[in-house]
C-alpha cells in the first residue's frame, strides 16, 4: 500500500504546493503562487500542478490525494469554515471537491498534523509511540502522536500547540488573543526583537544590517554564527521562549521525543542549549531529558504526510492516472 | 465484564481510600489517615480497608485492583519514582506488590487519568470520543479521552494539565516552575486571594471572617453566594484564569466537552459564566462554543475510574474473594 503513488498539496497564504510522492520519497515537486480570487481558481491551478507532477508516475495508477491547509479546519466534514488569509472560501467543500476534480479518493488535513505524521512515519520520529511536532516558522503549530496513533481530537482539531497562553501579559497573537507561545517565540516574534535591537544600537551589527535593509530573524542567526554577542543574546532569549513553551508541551502530551520544524530550526544547532537549559530548568523530573531534536524532512513534512495519510485512508479501488476527470 | 466486583484503592497524601466498585457503582468506602512511616506500612492499611469493602461483594471473586496517585507516576513500569509528600516510596514497586498481596491482577493509574475515565465511561462525559477533565482542588489535574481512547502518553505520565505556563510572569508552582495554570488557578491560588482580601479590608464580609478563624476560598464562595460584592470580584477573577487556562487546553486537545471536578467545582454555578466569558474571547472561533459541564461523580471519580480500568484490564483468570493471599 505504501508503495502506491499518491499526492501531496499543501495550500498556503502564499504558496500552493503539489508533490508525487511514494513510501515516503518526494519524487516529483512544483508549486506556484497562490491564486487569491477564490477557491475555484485554485482548484484550477492544482490540475495544473498536479498535471505536471503526475508525469513522474509514468503512467502507473496514482491512488489517492492528500491537501493540507493551515487550521483550525475542520477534517472530518473537509469542509473550509473560512481562510483567514484568503478571501472566498467560507463553506467549500474542499474533499469532496478534490475527490470530483481527481476522481480518487481524497483527504484534507491540519498542516500541522500532516507534518508531524510525515516526521512520525519517515522523519525524526519514526518507530516512536509517542511524539510532539513543533514548527517554529511566521507561527507556531504542530501535530501530536500518543499511544501509537496520530492525534485527531473533535473535528480533527486537536494539537495547536502554538496557542496556549504562555505569557498572560504578552503581546498580543495572530490567532487575537494575548500571549499565546505563538506569539512570544515564533519566527514573527523573534524578528520583531531582532529589529529593536539593531534600532536601539545602529552601530551594532544588526544596525549595520539596518542601513542595507530590513533586519530579519536570519540577520541574528548570521552574526551569531559569527559570534557577535547581542546576537548571542536574541538567540539565548528565543531559545528561552521556546524552551519554556515546549517543557508545557512535555507535561500535556508526555511525548518520548519532541521534533522542531520550521523556518526557525536552521538555527536549531544554536538554539539547543538554551531550550535544554529552560527544560531542565522548568520541567518536571520524569520529563527533563526528553530529547528535543530537529525535524528531518524540512518543508516536506507536510506534503508527504498527508500523501502518506491519503493512501493509507483509500479504502476504494479507484484509481487516477494523471487526468482530471472533471472540470 | 463490567459486572465483575472490582477494587479502587486511592494513595493520597493525607487520606487513603478504598471502595468496591461494580458497573460504575461504589458498593462500599473507607478511609483511614495515610500512614507517613512508608510503603510497607501502607500496604498493611491497605489491607485492611480492602478487607472492609470486600465484604459488600457478598462472597463474589473480585476480578481486579486499581490504585490511583497523585502524578507523575510511571505507570508503565508499575514503579514509583518518589512521591513528595510521603518519604520512603523512592523506586518501589507499586503494581508488582498490591499483586502479590491481594492475589489478583493489579493496575496503577495517575489519579487525574484515573478520574477523566471515570467521568467518560459513568460521568458527565459518557458517549463522547474526545473529553478533557480538569479537577480544582490543591492543585490542577486531570485526563484527557481524545479519538474514543484514554490518552496515556510515554510512561503514561500524559495530561499534566495543571502544569503549562499560563503567566511568565506569575507566583512560583508547587512543581518548582513559575505561573503554572495551577499556580494561579487551583483552590490554593483562589484561596491566597481571598485572604489577601480579607486582610485588605477588615470590615468587609471576609474581613469580619478572619476575626473567627482562618478565611479560605470557601467562605468567599459563601459571601458571593449571598451577593457580596467583593466576593463576587474574587469569583469572577477565579473564573478569568479558569477560563484562559480551559481555552488553552481547547486548542490542545480539541475535546467535544470540557469536564470541571474537584474542589472548587462546588462554586461551577457562580464560576460558569465568566468561565464561558473568557472562552469566547480567548478560544479561536471554532473552539468558542465547547460545552463546560461540572463533573458529575465528585470524590468517587478516581476510585471508580481506576476500579474500572482494572477490571477493563485484567486478561488473567484470577480472583480474589476478599482475602490478602500474603502478608
Amino acid at each position: 500500500m505504501n508503495d502506491d503513488f499518491t499526492i501531496g498539496l499543501d495550500l498556503g497564504g502564499t504558496q500552493v504546493r503539489a508533490a508525487l510522492v511514494r513510501a515516503g520519497k518526494v519524487l516529483a515537486r512544483t508549486a506556484a503562487r497562490t491564486d487569491v480570487s477564490g477557491p475555484e481558481e485554485v482548484m484550477r491551478q492544482f490540475r495544473a500542478l498536479v498535471a505536471e507532477v503526475s508525469h513522474a508516475a509514468g503512467g502507473a495508477p496514482i491512488r489517492a490525494i492528500g491537501m493540507c491547509a493551515p487550521g483550525p479546519l475542520d477534517t472530518v466534514s473537509g469542509v473550509i469554515d473560512h481562510i483567514p488569509t484568503l478571501p472566498g472560501w467560507e463553506q467549500f467543500p474542499l474533499r469532496d471537491r478534490l475527490s470530483a476534480i481527481f476522481g480518487i479518493p481524497a483527504i484534507v488535513e491540519n498542516d500541522g498534523i500532516a507534518a508531524a505524521f510525515g516526521e512520525w512515519q519517515y522523519g525524526a520520529a519514526r518507530g516512536l509511540d509517542h511524539t510532539v511536532y513543533v514548527t517554529v516558522s511566521t507561527g507556531i503549530g504542530g501535530g501530536v502522536v500518543v499511544d501509537g496513533r496520530l492525534m485527531h481530537g473533535a473535528r480533527g482539531m486537536a494539537g495547536h500547540v502554538g496557542h496556549f497562553t504562555l505569557a498572560a501579559e504578552g503581546p498580543t497573537c495572530s490567532c487575537g488573543r494575548v500571549g499565546c507561545f505563538e506569539a512570544v517565540a515564533a519566527g514573527t516574534a523573534f524578528g520583531k526583537r531582532v529589529r529593536a535591537a539593531a534600532n536601539k544600537n545602529p552601530t551594532s551589527f544588526l544596525g549595520r544590517m539596518a542601513e542595507k535593509g530590513i533586519v530579519e530573524g536570519r540577520h541574528a542567526v548570521e552574526g551569531a554564527r559569527a559570534g557577535d554577542a547581542a546576537c548571542l543574546a536574541l538567540i539565548a532569549e528565543e531559545a528561552d521562549w521556546l524552551g519554556s513553551g515546549f517543557a508545557s508541551l512535555l507535561h500535556l502530551y508526555s511525548p518520548q521525543m519532541l521534533v522542531m520544524g520550521g523556518g526557525v530550526s536552521v538555527a536549531f544547532d544554536l538554539l539547543e542549549p538554551g531550550i535544554r537549559a529552560r527544560i531542565r530548568r522548568d520541567a518536571m523530573a520524569p520529563f527533563r531529558e526528553v530529547p528535543v531534536v530537529k525535524a528531518k524532512l524540512g518543508d516536506d513534512a507536510g506534503l508527504v504526510g498527508v500523501a502518506s495519510l491519503a493512501v493509507l485512508q483509500q479504502r476504494t479501488a479507484g484509481s487516477f492516472h494523471g487526468r482530471t476527470s472533471k472540470t
